[in-house]
């Protein structure tokens, strides 16, 4: 089975290098000083190699079970859940008010890289805990946090979402669970949610689910949904559990893969709901943390990949098989490790080089997402919506082809289960898929992202990248291996970006039929952007006779393997862009 | 769970229009009239439909199970093979001599493509026996051929293959399988063999292993390795079943994918062996059926993406959700199928071209055998072994990402199980792995058959396109859509083979570097040429006012897509090939 080994190095180098996060004037981030963050990334690297890697195997092989009604998880789980609450994880990045630590979301996405990669399954019981608790923060009544974030920030209760219906997935405003107003103010919740995370468990003492449901006089669509406190267990006036609420897990199902995780059908009959916000904007609420959710979701995409990397790099060093074609490495044994030739290499190294440069693409979205909501920066907060579908599908459709080219560096050996890389593929597998379909994060980018703020945000980003190359030209060492392949690759956006605005307004089918092609084609250039910004921060240590030699020698060598292999896929995205709707759009479809 | 339905309208098409069998100069294809190909296959797709189709996720759920030594199949795959048994389907394209039908590998091939699509795990069993048939055919004395082949070719006794063990998967010369020459002219057989699918079973009286050994005096290395006949039962002189031979399953191995087929850990514990071929020349022996095995790991590439393309496609005019962007489509429901969105069909549209252009490649591969075998073509020989890796691992990885599009349809509905998109996706990842895993598929093709014959089938490919454009050109209705961005197609492949030709010499990591990217350069080509083939016929169809207008219409606007989006990806491959080794070998072993 593969050992994790937490990158703390890179974790750093992104976080004081590239970043530059002590630096910053955000609010909280003077805290973020590498000695700092260093201690706290390395104590949580601790439970994630020691505590949650090895449960890994364990919960995909055991599973949840629903036995009466109750949800067992796998074995371990309950401990190592309680290791997570008692070194206060959850809260790291929530308010101090509520028990939390009251640091960066940047920091807490560093930490949370680590945990994902070490279990993915496992994390999501608090992940999905933390998107509940943001949004009764930002819609709860003063007395809704009072009762449930204390609770919820300590982990002695979960959270969760229920948006999914049978019938209703991307279009919840066909969605069929109501809520009927009682005369105290609460309200009756029936109906019948799927796909529901962590729905049913036996980590904690009580599970607070928001539903979305409609409520008389929303009028039809989307526009006739509300967002309700549906708790497991009703809470008593003094904050203790009361009497058992009128809900059920129903069944749980079986998936491809987070078999530690219990996905649960959740039955609602007459469950009394709480109103989370204002009635009849419930999509609204339900909203506000989608960029951090799907944000998350991306993580997940690099950091399963990250962990398979890990393990397809000590197996190809580990592994012999063949001779090297240039003269055996290894003369004294049976053969070569199978890291000598070039194919794994090159295998390898696009794997490296996209959970590098993915981590980093990230963790600026997260600081984003900090200056958007800590320091109130309305140019932050376009761009982040902006990148939000981008970090959110092209991280996950890369990560998942990531783990895959893992998986595939271990031959047969990967097929099997024993060895823990087939896992690793189906684990990630759904990250494409839940928090918003990935062709739906390409909709909602061409379809909607793009012309947002007229435009602002997006020629924003292209200023970015028109500094960051301005900003480098001037070193040799950047122009030709990382800023002119940069600059082409954003030309590249560019054309795209205007075949969308002169073809788009007449022809909508012909800006959608290339928004998956946009989505990825943005994803390259987001990537080649945080290469350059890492090249530049790499030489600028090596200049300064700062850092590990080794560590900033492949880090430059990394990125001038993604320019030079995997930048040039813009041209091939815009190709695709530019031949517009006619090709997709054509057949009839009976003819499918 | 998804339906299967034969795609007898495209193999017919394929078969009597594209490839015009039964008018090649190939002795049997006198054979291959539509009516009787028709008749054929309209039998073969009942029992694909009626019979394997509803056996795939029977066998996905339940497994096989080891019980003291003996593999239990799935429920109802011993009816099912005692009806494929019943119709002599195994036989189909085997001699007459040994109870055979000798039609040709060609219909063989696109029967087969129908029981992959239906049931690729059950399928395997007797698919690895048609491939020991093959080798016995080759290499086996008349003895050993009137011994084993009549009761293999009624399926009575079933065949495998066993190469691989624990240390030693690709690099066979370091196999520690010992033959020990007995006085009898007999050998013992003693070693472990991983990875055996359908090793051990209950479908059939007798079990046929083919298992390489190295046999004392061969010397080091591949050139030590002898092939051996190694019945599970061994056969009296009448041809009945004499004592148990001593050799058993130790372990069936838990997988991603094919549960239905038992892959098996096999020991031989000084196991009776027969000498099958010469001594110490096990490794050409085995190879002598390399390109069938590896066409027809290929073909369950894209037959499984045809499978879930369908379930997919259907899904997509069934789901109702969203509504298109240019006006409801069907106002009187709840929300449009999903079918109406762009990016819904876009990735219906990649489904359908890469399974229609793979199915036609591989069909002209078997063709191309028949020529070979069948006619003694060398120039077809050359071509097949030239072709053979790019069908083998351009096919199986875009079948998967195929079969992963297809769940994507789904949604969350494809994640979980009950839907049957999982097993397609997860069956699907195998092809990519056995039979040589893609990597040394293109280690194959640009180490070694590159420069075969000096590089005469290389030559013969560019030739063969060459004639395609300039038999086309004066249609302008094939010129701007099909042939030039073919010629522009094979333009990148002539520049690609040029970089291996100057730099390979030198640096042979610097083609090694680039070969997976030209394997799949080359396999955009490959399907380049057949969609130009294919829509030459459709539009001499059209012109002659034969066929099914709407099948043409759809085959002609689904060749314009693929030649639209898929063939200019021949540019980034080249780029890539164009980098060089340096990206690739730059990082020392310890920096991954």
């Amino acid at each position: 089975m593969p050992t994790y080994q937490a990158p703390l190095a890179d974790l750093s180098f992104v976080l004081d290098e590239v970043l530059q996060a002590g630096r910053q004037p955000v609010p909280g981030y003077d805290q973020l000083e590498p000695d700092f963050t260093g201690a706290v990334l390395a104590e949580a690297a601790k439970l994630a190699e020691g505590v949650l890697a090895p449960l890994n195997a364990v919960g995909d092989r055991q599973g949840c079970r629903l036995e009466n009604g109750v949800v067992r998880t796998p074995e371990g789980f309950r401990a190592a859940f309680d290791e997570i609450k008692a070194g206060g994880w959850n809260g790291l990045d929530l308010p101090e008010a509520y028990g939390g630590q009251g640091l960066p979301y940047l920091l807490g996405t560093a930490v949370g890289e680590m945990f994902v990669s070490a279990n993915m399954a496992f994390n999501m019981y608090q992940g999905l805990t933390h998107g509940a608790i943001g949004t009764i923060l930002a819609h709860g009544t003063e007395a809704q946090k009072a009762t449930y974030l204390p609770k919820m920030v300590a982990l002695d209760w979960t959270g969760t979402m229920n948006l999914t219906e049978p019938h209703a997935g991307t279009d919840l405003g066909i969605m069929r669970t109501r809520a009927e107003p009682q005369p105290d103010g609460s309200y009756k919740i029936t109906g019948q949610k799927i796909f529901i995370s962590a729905g049913e468990h036996d980590l904690a003492e009580n599970i607070v689910h928001l539903v979305l449901a409609k409520a008389p006089g929303g009028g039809a669509g989307t526009k006739g949904i509300s967002l309700f406190i549906v708790p497991k267990f009703l809470v008593d006036a003094d904050g203790g559990l009361g009497p058992r609420n009128a809900l059920s897990c129903g069944k749980i199902e079986e998936k491809m893969g987070i078999h530690g995780n219990a996905t649960c059908v959740m039955n609602y009959d007459g469950a009394t709901g709480f109103l989370l916000g204002e009635l009849h904007k419930g999509m609204k609420a339900m909203f506000t943390m989608m960029n951090e959710a799907r944000l998350g979701v991306g993580l997940q995409g690099y950091a399963v990949a990250g962990a398979a990397y890990q393990a397809a790099a000590a197996y190809a060093r580990d592994r012999l098989q063949g001779r090297a074609v240039t003269g055996a490495r290894n003369p004294g044994g049976a053969a070569d490790p199978i890291i000598v030739h070039p194919d794994v290499r090159r295998s390898l190294m696009d794997q490296k080089s996209f959970v590098e440069g993915a981590r980093a693409f990230t963790l600026w979205g997260a600081e984003l997402i900090d200056r958007a909501h800590l320091a109130g920066d309305a140019e932050a907060e376009g761009l982040i919506s902006l990148l939000t579908p981008v970090i959110k599908g092209f991280l996950t459709d890369k990560g998942f082809d990531s783990a895959v080219a893992a998986q595939q560096v271990f031959g047969g050996h990967g097929y099997v289960e024993e060895w823990g890389m087939s896992q690793f593929a189906r684990d990630a597998r759904i990250a494409m898929i839940y928090e918003g379909a990935n062709g739906v994060q390409a909709l909602d980018l061409v379809g909607r992202k793009l012309a947002a703020g007229g435009g602002k945000p997006v020629m924003g980003f292209f200023a970015l990248v028109k500094g960051a190359v301005k900003d480098g030209e001037g070193d040799a060492r950047l122009k030709a291996d990382f800023l002119d392949p940069l600059k082409a690759a954003s030309k590249d956006m560019q054309a795209a970006v205007e075949v969308f605005m002169t073809r788009g307004m007449k022809d909508p089918d012909a800006a959608l039929a290339g928004s998956t092609d946009f989505l990825h084609l943005f994803g390259h250039v987001c990537l080649g952007l945080m290469w350059a910004r890492m090249a530049k921060a790499a030489l600028a240590m090596q200049d300064a006779g700062r850092g590990d030699p080794a560590f900033l020698a492949a880090k430059l060598a990394t990125g001038r393997y993604y320019m030079a292999r995997h930048l040039p896929a813009t041209a091939l995205h815009l190709a695709r862009i530019r031949s517009g709707a006619d090709p997709v759009m054509a057949l009839p479809a009976e003819a499918f």
